[in-house]
This record gives structure tokens, sequence and C-alpha cells, in this order.
């Protein structure tokens, strides 16, 4: 059985061109990018030359990216340095981040005793910008605004030149997770008001393993990993130098190709949306769909009934992947923290189908016939 | 110019079988371990797979083996968690220890007031056991002692069975880095008496980008880095797949051929350490070269001349790689603080040989013909 794979949201197939630049530094160029002989050297170079590609593509200064071991960890790592480095005591956060976000919020607000508040969301997902500029104007501390580029589950977009201008009048540090945008989207650090933004390779058809942690210059902060002087002493420990090429690699091909293949993506997860409210009755969808949304994800929602509780179970029977949400948490079968923030509706079911430019409209025909008949 | 690699302690080549096996989940195997459909399925059991087979290597249970980023981060979650779930207030260490426990415990000592100490050496660079007892003995609070299996410059190897049950005897909590012992010795944990250890894959032959952290059943402690519930809730972010896999791959490979390399590696080791006598006046050995020491590291010292001064810099123009010590400072061209730490001879030049299964005694010849050239 052929299968279908509508889970691009959780991770991506490594291209085999970004493959092909990373099989180099995992035969015969393994030298230490930190040894200062030749062989040294060449893997300093790849990294070097791997940052300067990423910083032009995002347009940001290369002393602004640093190569880290994923999004995860680019994310404790900016939220802990809020704290530790830039003397946040306040963090603003909402229900809907990534658990990334939520629970090195939660570690802080315990260990550190940071006060923690939620924006309140608008009934289609997105952040609630006057609640947002109370929250920042009631503060007596200095703040930490974390809020999340696209939602990886329901797909919602932050206006961020929005958030990060009233963080700006509020002098507040601003931390965007874009690990669902990173990739997908064009970036124009140099213009936009962010102090951290964090991608992870393996969303956009890079290898899993390997991430960045963009540090606007203007802030100083100190290491979240210990030890040696490697990513100018910003992270330390010896780089995964095939990743890193990796990373590089596929965010040059996602760039190359943005405009062609954001557009086909967005026609699929259209398409798909169109063919289900033809064929299946009581269907509608969790998020902003036709508003400011992410253009690789179509989060369904379906009445509830015996036979929808078990659709993803069903759907994978049948070769179809999809998710009831964000990967990271689906082995525990708790449901979804966003989905639970934005509609309670205990009489849904909730499926995220997500795509990427290998999907295409046959495979959404077999998986729309699928639905038609598990339904 | 075939290139003489004499410095397998700062990373070794990737081995082509160990690539094999992580090849397929880098093309079609790119499911998210995470994810509960067949193709996340086939990632989250190539991981307990990898995570059994080292479990069993190491004389541990599967439960106590966690998959890191490597060996650095392996070290900073261990000695955090010391502190801040393990009631540990007093760090004893030494001042020959790897940067990631260096700095880590620096940085807990201005954050949260720890209290360190460094454990006396000896004159050949071993723990001077009476001191650590005397300071365990003398102290208040409850120790962490963190001290290094196999000092990664000198080559000086812990008893670890002594440390541990000195630390045993003291209520102490007992992490020992043994990032260059971990693939290259038989571990028995289960009898061994010790809270933490790690592992870095490409310290032998394995991928860069990926390590372990061994944790006692008998401690238990919160995640360093926060997020989704990989690995049983302990370290989040997605899983280097292909990396786990290919941690597993090498060990097993290491294990397998442990009797017939070791011995090898260490001939190799006594002939250039026996070579150089003949052939260069005044050299020297730093460590125990004849007493309790790694089989992979060859320490030489020269005296101080100004050929002596450029060593590194001539043996690589001719092809040969050898390192001045850690890799992970040599960038900062600082000098060696295990050096300083032993052995405060200004007079004096250490040049680091490491070996691995793929170097021969015809390299050794070349480069001792090589080393009277240039001296």
């Amino acid at each position: 059985m052929k299968k279908i794979y509508f889970d691009n949201a959780a991770t991506t197939a490594l291209d085999s061109n970004v493959l092909d630049v990373m099989l180099p530094y995992m035969t015969e160029k393994f030298g230490n990018p930190s040894s200062i002989y030749s062989y040294g050297r060449e893997s300093r170079l790849a990294i070097e030359t791997a940052r300067k590609s990423v910083a032009k593509i995002l347009n940001a200064h290369p002393g602004e990216i640093f190569f880290t071991s994923g999004g995860t960890e680019s994310s404790n790592t900016a939220i802990a340095a809020a704290i530790n480095n830039l003397g946040c005591r306040h963090i603003i956060s909402s229900e809907i981040e990534h658990h990334a976000t939520l629970h090195s919020v939660e570690h802080l607000h315990s260990r550190d005793n940071i006060r923690l508040s939620n924006v309140n969301l608008l009934s289609n997902g997105h952040v609630d910008m006057e609640h947002l500029r109370e929250l920042l104007a009631g503060s007596k501390e200095r703040c930490l605004v974390t809020l999340m580029h696209a939602n990886n589950e329901i797909g919602n977009l932050l206006d961020m030149h929005a958030v990060g201008n009233l963080c700006k009048e509020f002098d507040a540090i601003f931390h965007s997770d874009t690990v669902q945008t990173v990739g997908h989207y064009p970036f124009d650090l140099r213009n936009t008001p962010v102090h951290f933004i964090n991608g992870s390779a393996h969303k956009f058809h890079g290898p899993k393993g390997v991430g960045i942690l963009y540090i606007n210059e203007n802030v100083k902060i100190t290491p979240f990993i210990h030890g040696g002087s490697q990513e100018r002493n910003m992270r330390a420990g010896t780089e995964n130098v095939y990743g890193i090429v990796g990373f590089a690699k596929a965010l040059e091909m996602a760039t190359a190709h943005y405009e062609e293949h954001s557009a086909y993506i967005n026609d699929l997860r259209m398409y798909m949306a169109e063919q289900l409210q033809q064929h299946i009755p009581g269907i509608g969808f969790n998020g902003d769909l036709h508003g400011r949304s992410l253009y690789t994800v179509l989060n369904v929602s379906f009445p509830k009934t015996e036979k929808s509780e078990m659709l993803l179970f069903n759907l994978d029977i049948n070769g179809i992947c999809a998710s009831g949400g964000s990967a990271c948490t689906s082995g525990a079968d708790a449901g979804s923290h966003v989905i639970r923030a934005i509609n309670s509706d205990p009489n849904r079911i909730a499926v995220r189908f997500s795509f990427s430019k290998d999907n295409t409209k046959e495979e959404i025909d077999t998986v729309v016939a699928k639905l038609k008949e598990l339904i």
C-alpha cells in the first residue's frame, strides 16, 4: 500500500538534494571544526558558509545566527536568556504555544518566581492585541512576550510586526517561535522588531537534530549549554557539521522555490477544504482558514461520532498519515491543548492535515473518498 | 598528499557500516517518532531498539539511557540536575575537567551561589583520593562530585569505583564525564557506583550531534531542555533518529571489536612513545603513560624551542593532524588548562597524538621521521 503523508507539520521527508550536500561531511570531511589543521578548517568553513547563507536569506547578520540541536533547544535558550540576562520578570505568552514554550515558561515560573500572563485569544484563535497592550501597559516589571509565528496545530499566523512594535513601545523582549514558518515564508529580520526567533531544519525537508536561534545583535546573552567555545561561546558542544550544512541547503532550496511551492501547497489545502465541505456533512475548520493562516496546515473539525473517534486509527490502517495535534505530545493522547483553548466543544473531533510540495491533488481525492467512507 | 589523522580524541571518522544503518532514516524512514501512525512507529521502534542495545552493552536498564545532542548537553544536564533536583549545594571537581564541566560548574556557582572545591591532583595528574575524602568529610552540604573518567588531553584514567564508593560513603552524587571512554572500554553500570555518565557517538566512529546520558534509576531529575514528551519527558525536541541509530551501531561495533582494537591502538601508542624517546632528545610525556591511562592518547612534551613552538603548524603543512589540547578550545589558542594544572613548566610544548583502529605503524614512522626533521 502506497502511503499518503499528510503530516508535514510534524516532520518532512529529507530532500535528496539536501542529503547529497550532507554526505561528504559524513564520510571524508569528518574533521572537528574547532581543530586548527586543514581537516578542521574545512569543517569550520562549511559551518561559516552555512551561517552566512542562512543569515543572508533571513536578512540578518551572520553574527546573529546560532546553530543548535533544534527548535526546542532554541526556544529554551531564548526564554531562559530573557530571564537570566535581560531582566525580564514577567512573561506574557498564550495557551496555544508549543510545549517547548509552555514548559520552559512554567519551569521559570516555578524556579525563579517569574510572573506569568496569558494573552486572551479571539474566537478564531488570534491573539487579542488590545489585551496584549493592556498586559504590557499594566506590568511593573520588564516583560518577555513569547508568541509563536504560526500555530503548529491550527495554522494561525501572528502579526509579528504589530506584536514587535507593541513590545518596543513597552521595552519588552519579544521571542517568536517560528519553527513552522522558517523555510516556509520569507523573513526580513533586519526590518522586523523581534529579539529571538528559532527554526528547525526537519520542518522544511532538512535533517532532524539541527536548528537555529536568531539573536538580535542588540541583545547580549549567556549560553544555555555551557562548555567549549563553539558558536562564538554561545552554544557549547562539537558542531553537528552535516546537520548544519543540511539546514542551510534546505533553507536555500525552500527559498528558491518559495513562490511556486507556497502557491501549490495552498491550492492543495484549499482544494481539500472545499472537497471536505462538499462531501462530509457537519464539517468545520479550526483556526482562521480564510484569514491569516499558514498555507501548509488544515485543521478539520468533525462531528463526534463512534466513527470519527476512530478516525486517525482508521486513516493509519489505510496508509494515510495525519495527526490529532502536535506530534510532540501525540504519544500521550491527552487531546490537544490548542483545540481546548480555542474551542472546548466536546462534541467535535480535530484532525490536522498538513501538506508539502511532495503531495498531490490525487492524494487529496483519495483521502477525501476514504473519509467519506469512514465517517 | 595523504593525510595522517592522529587526533581521534577530538573526533573520529564515521564508520561506513554506521552510515549504512543511518541512511534509511535519512531517506524513506523519515516519520516523526512521536507520531502514532506507522511511519512514526517505525522511527519510535528504531529509537527504542537503539536504547535497548546501548543499555545492554553498558549493563544498564533501557530506562536509564537518554539520548541527547551530545556529550556536552549530557554533562550540563547531569550537573544542573544535581543542584536543581538532588539537593547538592557543594560541587567537588578538578582543574583538569573538560570545559563542559568547568563552565557548567562556574555557571551554577555564580547563579545559585553553589560552593566549589577542586580536588588536588598528584604530579602524574591523578586525583588525590585522600584529599577527595577530606573534602567530602569536611562538607556540611550534600556534594556533587564530577570527575571525568579519562582525561581528554593527557589520558589519565580515574578509578570510578573508588570515587563512587567514597561518594556513597558520604551520600554524594557522582557524575563522571565518560565521553572519552564510552565506546572504548567495557562498562558494567549495574555494578558501578555512579549516578550519571555521558557519551558522544563521534568519539567512537559514530555521528556528530548525538550523545547519551545515563541516569541511575535511583535518582529522579527534571529535564534540562523543556518541551514535548520525548525521551519519557526527560529531553524535549524531535529526536535525531538517524543519529540515535548511528550511536547504537557505533557502540555495537566498538564493543564487538574491543579486545582487538584496544590492543592494536595501545600498541601503536606505545610504539610511538618508544620511537620518540629513541629519536627526539629531551622528550617527555604528560600524564601517566605507563600507569592508568587511556590507550588512545599520547601527550608528548617537547622542549620549547623556536621550532617546537611552530610544531602543530608545521605538522599540518605536512598533512599530519594533531592538537595542542582539547579541540573545544583550540581555536582560542589560550594554551591548555590541563597542562597548566599538572605541569606549569613554561619551557615545554605539549602535543596530543590520539589514535584509532584506522591508524598504522607506518603512519607513526612517517610522523616520527617528520618530527625529527622539524625539531
